[in-house]
């Protein structure tokens, strides 16, 4: 008999249809009974003898794949893989499925939120209000600023769509490699980071985390932006390193910054005492329906595996290159 | 010599353009010297042999105007006009101008962003990870709502047109009196109030402060209000009653509200003490090129007058109506 643990909280909870998917399988199941985020021991002694796995963003290494000896499917709920070995899956004969479509909406929303409530200091405004402070902040409208979009894949190219909604004075755009087939309602320029870093206004990050593109954005590459730049980074923690982001901050080297997502969550690093780092919680795929979507989506996937049915959501061979 | 007396704070700070203006003509002018909006008493007396204003949204009544014995034009830096007694200016032959267009695209950008921080929690997450909680909240995505908005003027429709961006459920419109001339971005369905009260997520008031519209919104209306509701309000403080609003959140009669805009200003009321009303200071029109825009407009139309020139921006007669 098939057993399925599930690692990702919450889960099944505003939409029971995964838990009904699971109970109409003649499996065990167990969903992660700590409530958090698992370490790499944790997993260990959690995964056992599991036989498929409905992972988070934990680390899924090959030391948690060796000791998981009965481990036939990792079915990830997001779309990020930089916590799942690939090549050691590979090499142990485990499938690795995903859902990368699911995420975007959510994640390509909340960029814009953070966007504007960076733009228009929202976040700081609602601080000093409830303190009893009236104070009237200065910000930037979209016609007043170039904004720089690094990775327009599947959730950067949604961000540059949202932006055809409002009078953008200019985008720049830029990836890990050329992408030709670009069709987007706003109009944008191709250009290098190196530009990008320059001449942005307002930057945001769309990118995996993988070799090419940790610490992407250290003290360097801020050195050569805008005193006034505002950063935005709802894709992976590693990509900005968060020491140099801190100091750039409090020396006011940049403007501003949102970061929903880090080096080590849950996250409790120094970036939480500055006022002009706006913090969210890797919230960008906590929406009702986009993390129903998910949950559900992954959950078809084990339930296609134990059915001896076409997995449909298999990690593409070129991920397992990075 | 003409005397102009600045009442709006600040002016001229960020783009000197305006100070310009004023001192390339042979005129007195004199900055609202206490630095904040001014009382009916404090306009009394700093007014005084003033012929023109430029004026925030400090109460110009009767009272005032027959205390400005020389007082020839208000010139106004902004749309709304429910400060200005309109009547008696007419009577006294004071002439009246304002700046319409130039704080649209400040105050609907705001009003989007003010919406994804509602729909995501973005403003409660910053709050608790500063306070070093890590608590990830759900969210709504603009497919899963159905957006209301009241109002569809020159910053209502602006609204509209930006979520034609977003892959929205369906936005429901209304105005005070039916619109023919929309020619909007986004799929819309015109209703009446109690439909958009009923069926709404999220409702934004995009309305001026006038008979019609004070306390628009008060408790009937919020009864009538899905229980996870969300109230944005970036016009006029008095369309919603401010006590019924903070009973509704306290209660929680409906989810959360986002409020630039107060009946009393600078604002120091209850609302301050709810986490789940985000409060921001009036700053719907406070973005550099905004406020740029409507000082250079009011200032120029001041000059106009002053060099005796045909003004452009006088309210038209339908505004003296209401």
């Amino acid at each position: 008999m098939h057993k399925v643990l599930i690692t990702t909280v919450p889960f099944g909870q505003r939409d029971r249809k995964p838990i009904e998917i699971l109970e109409s399988l003649s499996v065990e199941y167990e969903i992660n009974r700590l409530g958090k985020k698992l370490n790499e021991n944790q997993l260990k002694s959690m995964i056992k003898d599991s036989t498929i796995l409905i992972a988070g963003t934990e680390p899924i290494t090959r030391d948690v794949m060796e000791s998981a000896t009965n481990l036939k499917l990792i079915s990830r709920i997001g779309i990020g893989l930089d916590n799942v070995d690939l090549r050691a899956a590979d090499d142990m004969g485990i499938k690795v499925s995903y859902t990368p479509d699911a995420p975007a909406p959510a994640v390509s929303e909340l960029t814009i939120g953070l966007m504007i409530s960076l733009m228009r200091s929202i976040q700081i405004a609602n601080l000093n209000m409830h303190k009893g402070n009236w104070n009237r902040f200065f910000g930037k409208g979209f016609s007043d600023i170039t904004i720089g979009i690094i990775g327009v894949g599947r959730i950067g190219r949604r961000v540059v769509n949202h932006l055809s909604g409002f009078e953008c004075k200019k985008i720049l755009i830029n990836d890990l490699s050329v992408i030709d087939d670009l069709d987007l309602k706003s109009q944008v320029e191709w250009t290098d980071k190196k530009t990008i870093y320059k001449e942005s206004d307002l930057i945001s990050l769309h990118l995996p985390l993988n070799e090419k593109t940790h610490d992407l954005i250290g003290s360097n590459e801020i050195k050569m932006m805008k005193k006034n730049a505002m950063l935005v980074n709802t894709s992976r923690g590693g990509i900005i390193n968060e020491n140099d982001l801190y100091d750039s901050l409090k020396d006011g080297r940049i403007s501003s910054a949102a970061i929903d997502v880090f080096e080590m969550e849950p996250y409790d690093g120094n970036l939480s005492t500055l006022e002009n780092c706006l913090i969210t919680s890797h919230m960008g795929s906590m929406t009702e329906d986009c993390r129903a979507r998910m949950e559900i989506e992954a959950t078809e996937e084990a339930a296609r595996y134990i059915k001896g049915e076409e997995l449909e959501l298999t990690v593409p061979l070129e991920e397992y290159g990075q």
